[in-house]
């Protein structure tokens, strides 16, 4: 597995899309291997993290260096992290009237960094190791028929010109995601209903 | 990593400790990988398991087959899982008045199979594979003062009688878990005041 930072202070920094924000995590290595919180709610609410109210917790398994997950904005906030291997992720903003709509925000993610998504901005991500352990946490509970009020946007739009590590067409990708829109065809995902 | 069962359906089993109660996940499969719902507040306190106000969530990875953690008993709950790897989990009732206090439980843990520990039961682990990463929520704030008020016991307990996998001489073990006390030394832990 590729050398993680240790030892890095917990801290949040912005990403230039509104309300996306990386995580520098606290690892603690030591000779059984390490020790991190992925998610502390005091400390992340003190720097600027939103209140995650944490009803679910999903774990996506990457068997193979290249699996390509998204692009899939969904209707509830997450908190993104890496138990092992890394990640390229990319996150598109597909809110409606958003002032950054359309911007696309890429970056690594190893077991040392995290990243808080908010509602209505895409994820996607390429697995960089075999055996990568994707994890998130989510403040609503998920169901198929939830499924419908996704936005999607494709993996492979020009537009969005995501430099994906492994090309494309070597990734292994789902049939669903191999068909989402283009953005110039994406319905944007309306604010939420208070 | 060893074959992991997959589309078993969520079902929640008692294990002779009150209050500990080990968790079959649904695990799905594909040409990717796999995907689990680790946690489902609504799914899961509907089959037993009490409502957890998840305000932490930690990751251990463990470097190498035989990495051994514990036994601490902390005064909090939690929700344990593998995210990759596997683990022999032992867990002690270690818990002041309780009917079951001293006994002990084992199982495996891959990642279709999660445990809840409540508060006060300890909670140990060895690790089965290489590149096991080891992941938990609670519902208190971890802070090294805290640890003070951990109960303790000694993996080596004869008493206890835990049959690791790999001999505790073969282990890597912090010199911390190396100097627990047995469990006739041990003090439980008392009752949470309300
Ligand atoms: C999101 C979700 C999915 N599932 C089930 C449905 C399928 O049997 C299986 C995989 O679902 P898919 O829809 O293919 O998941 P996937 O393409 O990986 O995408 C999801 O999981 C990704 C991580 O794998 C996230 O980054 C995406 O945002 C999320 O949409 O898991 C659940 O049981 N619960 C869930 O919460
Ligand atoms: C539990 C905890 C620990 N730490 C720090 C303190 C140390 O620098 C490092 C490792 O802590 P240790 O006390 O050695 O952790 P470890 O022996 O692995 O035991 C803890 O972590 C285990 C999993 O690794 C749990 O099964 C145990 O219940 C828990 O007590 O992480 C945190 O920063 N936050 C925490 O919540």
């Amino acid at each position: 597995m590729a050398d993680i930072a240790f030892e890095k202070d917990l801290a949040v920094a912005e990403t230039g899309i509104v309300g996306l924000k990386v995580v520098d995590l606290a690892v603690h290595g030591d000779s059984r291997g390490w020790f991190k919180e992925n998610w502390q709610r005091a400390k992340m609410t003190a720097l600027g993290i939103p209140d995650l109210r944490v009803v679910q917790n999903n774990v996506s398994y990457n068997d193979s260096r290249g699996v390509t997950r998204g692009i899939h904005a969904e209707p509830w906030d997450k908190f993104i992290s890496v138990a092992r291997g890394s990640v390229f992720g990319a996150w598109v903003d597909l809110r409606e009237g958003s002032e950054t709509f359309g911007k696309v925000f890429t970056t690594v993610l190893d077991p040392s960094k995290a990243i808080y998504v908010p509602r209505g901005v895409g994820n996607s991500f390429q697995a960089l190791e075999d055996g990568t352990a994707y994890t998130y946490l989510v403040d609503a509970h998920w169901s198929l028929e939830l499924k419908r009020t996704y936005t999607f946007v494709n993996l492979a739009d020009p537009e969005l010109n995501i430099q994906w590590p492994i090309p494309l067409d070597q990734a292994t990708v789902s049939e669903a995601d191999l068909n989402h829109p283009m953005l110039r065809d994406v319905v944007p995902m309306a604010p939420k209903r208070t």
